[in-house]
């Protein structure tokens, strides 16, 4: 049973601080652990990815390769059911069209003084994408970390997927071909993260590490940052559902339900103005959990975190939408393109009643790696720049030189920087520099 | 004394990667106390500022208001000598004319499917801007992080800054108003940091905290981080001056002290294919710091961090330039323009002998706050988009859905996302969903 806020009543704005402020995760302190394993790995190298591995994933890399080999990819692709293949294929191709719109041009220009001024965009040389194994291996989370890396041009894109008892999903290795990743290998943990990051015999270091993990792959990327660069780190997922009364509550309840079967953090909120409508849904949520597969981990989610948000006006609604600031904003409404650009902080947003979220996890083209825990108020999600960084240039000449130095210098000065100040003085002769 | 490198040797590829991962930093361990402060912060308010502010900053808050008023700011740019003001004029119209051209495009499209896609821009509601006290109260700084906020249209820029026994820079309010602030609290520290993350009575919180500061301060912005947004922890500055025997060498030696005055974890380093020139950049080195204000802090640096790096033939310079990934390269050849498509890893690149890496610390246009410590090989300098946050917009009707839909039902049940399949089956009336 979710909770139940009313904008009308006095306490509403209270009870609202409150919920926005509830912590969906518990942070487990595994900093000191995944401390040792990196020093382990970057003083050890192969030999500890190998004594890790057989611990955690009970496979022994003394026997088999830790890179996967361009075999046993397509020997995986053949395992794939076709009908599988073949989404995954409608859902690449989906993907990197619409990423390939998100390439940046340069802007390499001369301004009326004569100063030539640039931005330049260029590929990372490396990117190491994590996969998580077991159940969380999902072929989906492959094309949208790599396809955006294929767009932006990265040479080297680089898997880490633990093969628990030495399986890895023939889904996961088939997105990773679709993609372009470069290599794969069967390692996982913080352990992988700290090769990625520092290198060992088998795989040369990358510049920045992106893909979802547990607890110990958070902290470790969370660790490397700075030597490596690194994604976001991605908390329990989100929807925000706003509706008119005329939807089936049905559908309504269908899209919370797909949200809170992610993880028992997963929070899905229905904010509406018809209290019939509420009181369907939340009757056809309990229905539909009877027959779900994770009915334990959606009734969790939707018990604990779940939120119905009765409003007197939908015209109330963008604000708490943008004070909330989803990872997903569904408009289930009549007219929803009036209410578009009135949501500010959203990871996404779904248009009107045939756009269910899901579309948008698979095959919508956009990216499903979107910011949550509110931090769609200043973040955005997954894409080609995050693959990519800008470097700017400047020229001058002696005119321009002699036109800006002098406020240079005035305000190198200002500054207390005197050699700032020298170092354009002396080409214009106007100052000894010792 | 400066570290020479030789490309020939034999030992260079040693040398070089022990160059390379050099610290130049040392991390004060202050987590502890800048924990205690924030939860302070957070749970007392106003009241824990006006203790911590009386205790460090020497400021009585119960007599001095916490916020500066505008009559303050316009008798401060009184104050201000009209050569540094007209000269911080002259930086923010080339400031914001630069990144004007950065600004995104919303990109709103219908695929060939009928599918509706798009990206759409919106500035961050509220943005925090750290401005350090004494010596390191930068005007120009003030400029780089605030502009681009204006351009992307932030409608709330709150400015802090610790005003040591009650003085804050006036050339800093200067730029405060030029660069369009909306707020200035005489606050600083931890304790600023975590007003901005949660907000007091007077300061209402904010969603993104940019700007440098102390190892208190850098703390604070990562144990903040997730609440609100942060920038990059900027580290010292580097520059890298890769040059042809053509050169002054005494304008080559100005350019590496204005790094070097900065601090003495900063970097500068030569690399020239001439060993004259080396010779003598490192002699006029010696000469110039004779007569610099800042020579203590210069001489450090040089001393510890800079170098010089001697190669046979200046095409082998991209490919170590790439590897050091510089905050600041310098082109200082006769054929610059040949080299921009070699470096890849670089916050900005300075193009010809008459373009000292000073320029764009100040009127060049583009933004000083640059990736430091080789994190220009996988981040960008600040600029407009770092205001700014995408949110993806989807639209199907039941035509799209119809088509689109059985390739996500066939993925979510490959991932074993029932829940997730039966959101689409049930718009399709493919499934029963309970």
């Amino acid at each position: 049973m979710a909770i139940r806020l009313d904008h009308r009543a006095s306490d509403f704005e209270a009870a609202f601080a409150a919920f926005l402020t509830t912590k969906r995760e518990v942070s487990e302190d595994v900093d000191l652990a995944v401390r040792r394993i990196i020093a382990d790995v970057r003083e050890r190298g192969d030999a500890a990815l190998a004594e890790y591995t057989l611990k955690w994933d009970k496979l022994d890399l003394s026997s088999t390769s830790m890179t996967v080999t361009a075999e046993e990819v397509d020997a995986a692709i053949e395992a794939v059911p076709s009908e599988v293949l073949g989404a995954l294929k409608v859902a690449a191709v989906r993907i990197e069209a619409h990423h390939a719109r998100q390439l940046p041009k340069d802007d390499i220009y001369t301004d009326a003084m004569g100063v030539g001024l640039g931005s330049r965009w260029t590929p990372i040389d490396a990117v190491g994408l994590y996969v998580p194994g077991g159940t969380a291996s999902y072929p989906s989370s492959v094309l949208m970390n790599a396809l955006p890396a294929k767009v932006a041009g990265v040479p080297r894109v680089v898997m880490v997927v633990p093969a628990l008892a030495g399986a890895i999903n023939p889904a996961v290795l088939a997105a990773a071909r679709m993609a372009g990743v470069s290599e794969i290998h069967r390692i996982g943990g913080a352990q992988a993260i700290a090769a990625l990051a520092y290198g060992t015999a088998t795989i040369a270091p990358v510049a920045k590490i992106m893909g979802p993990g547990n607890a110990f792959v958070a902290a470790a990327k969370r660790q490397v940052f700075g030597t490596v660069g690194i994604d976001m780190i991605a908390g329990p997922s989100e929807v925000l559902v706003i509706a008119d009364k005329d939807n089936d509550p049905d559908w309504i309840a269908a899209d919370l339900l797909a949200q809170a079967e992610h993880d028992p953090g997963a929070q899905s909120i229905l904010v509406t103005d018809d209290a019939d409508l509420a009181d369907a849904v939340e009757r056809a949520v309990e229905r539909q959990l009877t027959t779900l597969p994770r009915a334990e981990t959606a009734r969790s989610s939707w018990r604990d975190f779940g939120a119905i948000i009765l409003v007197e006006d939908l015209a109330s609604a963008p604000d708490l939408a943008n004070r909330i600031a989803a990872e997903h904003v569904e408009l289930a409404l009549a007219d929803a393109d009036a209410m578009i650009p009135q949501i500010r902080n959203a990871g996404a947003i779904f248009i009107g009643r045939y756009t269910p979220e899901v579309i948008g996890d698979y095959v919508g083209g956009s990216n499903h790696v979107l910011p949550t825990a509110r931090s769609a108020r200043f973040s955005s999600g997954l894409g080609v720049l995050d693959y990519m960084k800008r470097t700017s240039i400047l020229r001058l000449g002696p005119d321009e030189l002699r036109d800006l130095g002098p406020a240079a210098i005035a305000l190198a000065r200002a500054e207390g920087l005197e050699a700032h100040a020298r170092s354009v003085a002396i080409r214009l002769n106007l100052g000894d520099a010792g």
